[in-house]
């Protein structure tokens, strides 16, 4: 099969490797309809993080169950399903709270050991844990299939960034970061209810998408009177803030801006925050709360508000590419001429 | 009056201050029958902290009402009462929401502009706000009376140490530290309902207190595997942990026994933390909380409990002492010869 493949800074080939097998009886093998391009991809490739060099990509992808394992029974050959970022034994204490990150047995696509999403087919290990059926309203509707595909990550993990920073109906979110995590939080924020949603950003067009995803307001990250704007807009501060770039300039700024007894979630890998002003947490009885999105266990809700249309994150994928054009996906988002890459890999 | 006063590291004294007056309608003048010496004393008594030469001591204290302003109307006098570490004026948006450390009239007893609690009488301001009475069954008793002065300060700390780390009934919580702070928040969570309650610290004889006080295991702080003993004895890790120290290496240990999506609240003021890891927070789901006790949202609970015999947290005082010798228990509590000093400064 065809699959995207590391091999070094800013060197991302679709290449023939094997086609994968049935390895556990807990395993599924998916044909993969849509995966994406994520802003994490971008740090192998930026030579940021160092991968070795044969690491496959992707982590996000919908597909079409190819063939089950004898110890399946949740999905079957033909049905769509969506698959979280991370796959997870499901039965562990912590799946069992939902807690999908911590599974014992919890795993990532791609690298060395997995199929990564950016390619033709994934063996998915614990099939029965891991995969959620897609509804056909869904699967029939181009657009709400991409849409699915956002649910995967992004959403699942702007939507934990608002749950877990403890958006209140009729309350008040910051989102620090016009990403696409950044818009999904905003979009999050608006379906649970919140009232005044403040997006932060510098990006005029991401700024706009996070109007018509429900922000409220939305502020210039570069202006120096950032800080007090959103302050003022929130009347004293915002009790929930959700941090969604990851660097120390944006976590001060939500610390800044986090009322008293609120509380801050990062929900985007650490990459380069280095201190932390504990008197701001011990004064104001703050909370910062790391929020590594467990996808999987918001699947199902998430897929019934697309499927009723009470969410559509699809316009973050501002471009799509069929899978021999993903290293120009990758440009594209390196350049950040693209907020998000929609890979059309086959059809559903 | 006499009152305690700052003159230098190490240097306090007991002096003749002017008495106070009602300045305000909403003051009262309250003469103080317990006051106590915090740990947090000690740092202008050892130099950590620069205080102003002539700055006045002590934040927790107990009394009489003496006499009222015009405004007040919730206390009178010859009533007997209690007072959190900090005042309040009750009527701000913080403090209605029981946040009355945040209020934006708050204010701490002591230093140059007002009366310490370590003297014969205090200014109070905002006196309907900030003073809860104690009932007549604790007053005639002299144990409970000592044990409500526990309640201004580092019971109710203890208690908002357990209620931030999100201690359930029937949970595992972890206190690191076996100062009066810890201490009390071990019995705190015994008072929640808390099932398996591990303290750590290394003071053998603080350690047989946390005994007392509800710890079902003690572990001792310098063990060498004293992180892996906490794991293995909360089967993998406590939802919720309290930090009573203040200072990095038990932040870390709080971090390293927390488990997946649990809460570390921190209630001391920090003391030389300095690094954070932000990928433990991020990847385990972990949301550290800053506790700066209000105390005042919990008095009326705590003070029930403690007439109904639900908590008794009289033994962290392990010394009396007359206001004339209010030094000697500076030192004590320097020299860790104290847990904590009560001052017996008048009659109830």
């Amino acid at each position: 099969m065809k699959a995207t493949v590391f091999h070094g800074a800013r060197d991302v080939r679709v290449e023939t490797v094997p086609d994968p097998t049935i390895k556990e009886p807990a395993d599924a093998i998916v044909r993969v309809v849509n995966a994406a391009i994520c802003g994490s991809d971008l740090w192998p490739y930026r030579g940021v993080a160092k991968w070795p060099d044969g690491s496959r990509l992707g982590h996000e992808f919908t597909g079409i169950v190819e063939a089950t394992g004898a110890d399946v029974r949740g999905v079957k050959a033909g049905q769509f399903v969506a698959a979280p970022f991370s796959y997870a034994d499901g039965s562990c204490a912590f799946c069992r709270e939902h807690l999908y990150t911590s599974c014992e047995h919890a795993g990532f696509w791609g690298g060395l050991d997995d199929d990564g999403g950016q390619g033709e087919f994934v063996r998915v290990p614990f099939a029965d844990a891991t995969l959620v059926a897609i509804p056909d309203a869904i699967r029939d509707d181009a657009g709400k299939r991409t849409a699915a595909l956002a649910l995967t990550d992004v959403m699942g993990t702007g939507y934990h960034g608002a749950v877990s920073a403890g958006t209140k109906a009729g309350g008040a979110v910051v989102v620090v970061g016009d990403g696409a995590v950044g818009l999904c939080a905003v979009q999050s924020a608006r379906y649970l209810g919140a009232e005044r949603i403040v997006a932060v950003g510098h990006h005029a067009e991401r700024l706009a998408l996070a109007k018509r995803f429900g922000a409220t307001d939305v502020v210039d990250s570069h202006d120096p009177q950032a800080q007090e704007k959103i302050v003022e807009l929130t009347r004293g501060g915002a009790p929930s803030v959700v941090e969604a770039v990851g660097v120390q300039s944006s976590l001060d700024l939500a610390l800044g801006v986090v009322r008293d007894g609120g509380t801050v979630a990062f929900v985007g890998v650490p990459a380069g925050m280095e201190t932390l002003s504990f008197r701001r947490l011990f004064n104001g009885n703050v909370a910062l709360r790391g929020a590594l999105a467990p996808v999987r266990a918001y699947l199902p809700e998430l897929m019934s508000a697309l499927s009723n249309g009470s969410i559509d994150p699809s316009p973050v994928f501002t471009h799509k590419l069929p899978l021999e054009r993903t290293p120009d996906g990758y440009k594209a988002m390196d350049e950040r001429a693209a907020i998000k890459v929609c890979l059309e890999i086959s059809k559903p």
